[in-house]
């Protein structure tokens, strides 16, 4: 049985979405330790398998992260990171503040032997084959060799977690051709051409986050975070403007209704709740950033996916990965200030 | 009446789209000079206001745009750039490759007085109130002074063209604070907020390239290139998914059809050839990039825009801002190397 560290306070939703997760979750046989306030989570740790450890701090969006999970050690989030790299528990989920978990969980749990920098990775909330995408936020400027790195971290999770046989590896850029892009870009394309153990298919371009050419698209944390909001924007003004329309006259509002039941599994792909959360991959252990707004459904989901990524093997897998690619930091840097000299 | 040099060459619909997209607009009373392939063309020029002259030679993507434009004088889109520059016309549209137009257009019809980078705008396609985005892929590498410089670009041409009065201005970044996003991404901002006769909010997101917060926003070439596909990517997706949906059964059929006039206004909004392409900001006269993939009514959009922007004086009323918000090129650098010496 997975055990979980559920970070209870800082749900937009509240600890009432939270509770009602877990005890979803606990149904399935998933441990929890859930950090939070008592009161709000009573009766909770009477089920088997969830104990509830008290703490009334909880870091906001106005906290500065760094600074917060820094100097507050009763925190829950910084509690439940702890929790994780302490092995009381197998993985870290919050779905507090993106910017507060992905501090505590780098601080706690540290990085993988040879990670430069953990990426955010999501998977794209679109119609068609699902792609994971990384880095949605972790890092806003990132070298080459980061991209390259991404790659084989994406690949891992991609892999073990979903199921994806030899992955599709694209580079997101402004055209397929090698010359396209940034400096960076065209150096991390040279870099991922060369690597070995990666199905790297080249630049793919913003169309191919929903063409499905690829399994894995891999980014620098600003235009991915960009890319993910505008994604999530998208949908819910185009769905917007279908339930607009259905209004707009008698006749269109009974074909939407007639639509509406096979209009659900697309409403299913395009809601962020359906994957549960981003994941904080390069960590020693598994790390769910949940998604901010997500209610019950969404943070049973972030769970049910920490838990399928620690019974995946997800993060031995990637460090294997990443060591057989050669893609560990010290590999990826050919010069060394010594040899330099 | 505004007379508007067209490249009929390299259009990926061929020269039959854009012979059509000509005979439409000259019966509005735009007059043309279309440079291509006289048999392509045949009964263009017996139209009022219609001139054909001939070349045969079309720059395709597979050339490096700067080699092509530098060493082709008779490339169909490098003669309708220097017929611009040689005022025979007034303003350049090509539906051929993105990079050969820019490049053509920099070359012949040169930077406005002041300007780092000129900048590609676009209308993005989506429901609700229309935002003008840019930069979406002149300059893959910016900084925080170009940024600024686009903020003017962008605000002047959508008072003037687009009608929108003291336009809201976004800078796009990760989040709404102002220490989100790239070290330039952040000078930037400070640069926008102080700067004079700006309708400028601070910094938005990806979501609110869709949201209906800001009239004009601004990023760099490389984000704004993804994003821009992006949305056409999603929309795309969704419509598809849509369309399956209604394919799935007879019921969800018959809603399908009966849902269909009423989402015809989302369908235009959605369509890139509804705002005929983007236009290339900070030179000294206009000049469109058609959409690549565009018909014949894309291409006569194109051409309606290109006619608005002469008409409304676009590009006087943007060189006005730049000098009356101190945002020339030389204002925009503080420190001369004479004064840091």
């Amino acid at each position: 049985m997975t055990t979980v560290a559920l970070d209870a306070l800082g749900a937009e939703r509240g600890p009432e979405a939270v509770a009602e997760a877990a005890r979803a979750v606990a149904k399935e046989g998933i441990g929890l330790r859930v950090f939070g306030r008592e009161a709000e989570l009573a009766g909770l740790d009477t089920i088997e398998g969830v104990e509830v450890i008290a703490t009334e701090d909880a870091i906001t969006n106005d906290d500065e992260p760094v600074a917060a999970v820094r100097s507050r050690p009763g925190a829950s989030v910084v509690m439940a990171a702890a929790d994780v790299a302490e092995a009381r528990s197998e993985a870290l989920v919050s779905p507090g503040p993106t910017g507060a978990t992905m501090t505590a969980a780098l601080f706690a749990i540290k990085r993988l032997h040879g990670v430069h920098r953990p990426a955010l990775a999501a998977q794209v909330p679109m119609p068609g084959s699902p792609v994971l995408f990384l880095d949605c936020g972790a890092n806003v400027e990132v070298r080459p060799q980061h991209l390259v790195q991404f790659a084989y971290l994406g690949a891992a999770f991609s892999e073990a977690v979903l199921g994806v046989e030899s992955p599709r590896v694209g580079l997101l850029s402004v055209g397929e051709e090698q010359s396209k892009g940034t400096p960076d870009v065209v150096e991390a394309l040279a870099g991922l051409t060369d690597a070995a153990g990666l199905n790297f298919i080249g630049n793919v371009e913003g169309t191919d986050l929903a063409s499905g050419v690829a399994d894995v698209i891999v980014t620098d944390g600003f235009t991915g975070n960009v890319a993910l909001k505008l994604m999530e924007g998208t949908a819910k003004a185009v769905a917007g403007a279908v339930r607009d329309a259905a209004r707009s006259n008698p006749l269109a509002a009974a074909g939407g209704l007639m639509l509406r039941p096979a209009l659900g599994r697309l409403r299913g792909q395009l809601d962020p709740d359906t994957t549960g959360g981003a994941i904080l991959l390069g960590l020693r252990s598994v790390a769910i950033v949940g998604h901010g707004s997500a209610g019950a459904a969404g943070i049973a989901n972030a769970i049910r996916l920490a838990d399928s990524a620690v019974r995946e093997s997800a993060v031995e897998r990637t460090a294997a990965a990443l060591e057989a690619g050669g893609a560990t930091r010290k590999a990826l840097r050919p010069s060394e200030p010594s040899a330099r000299a």
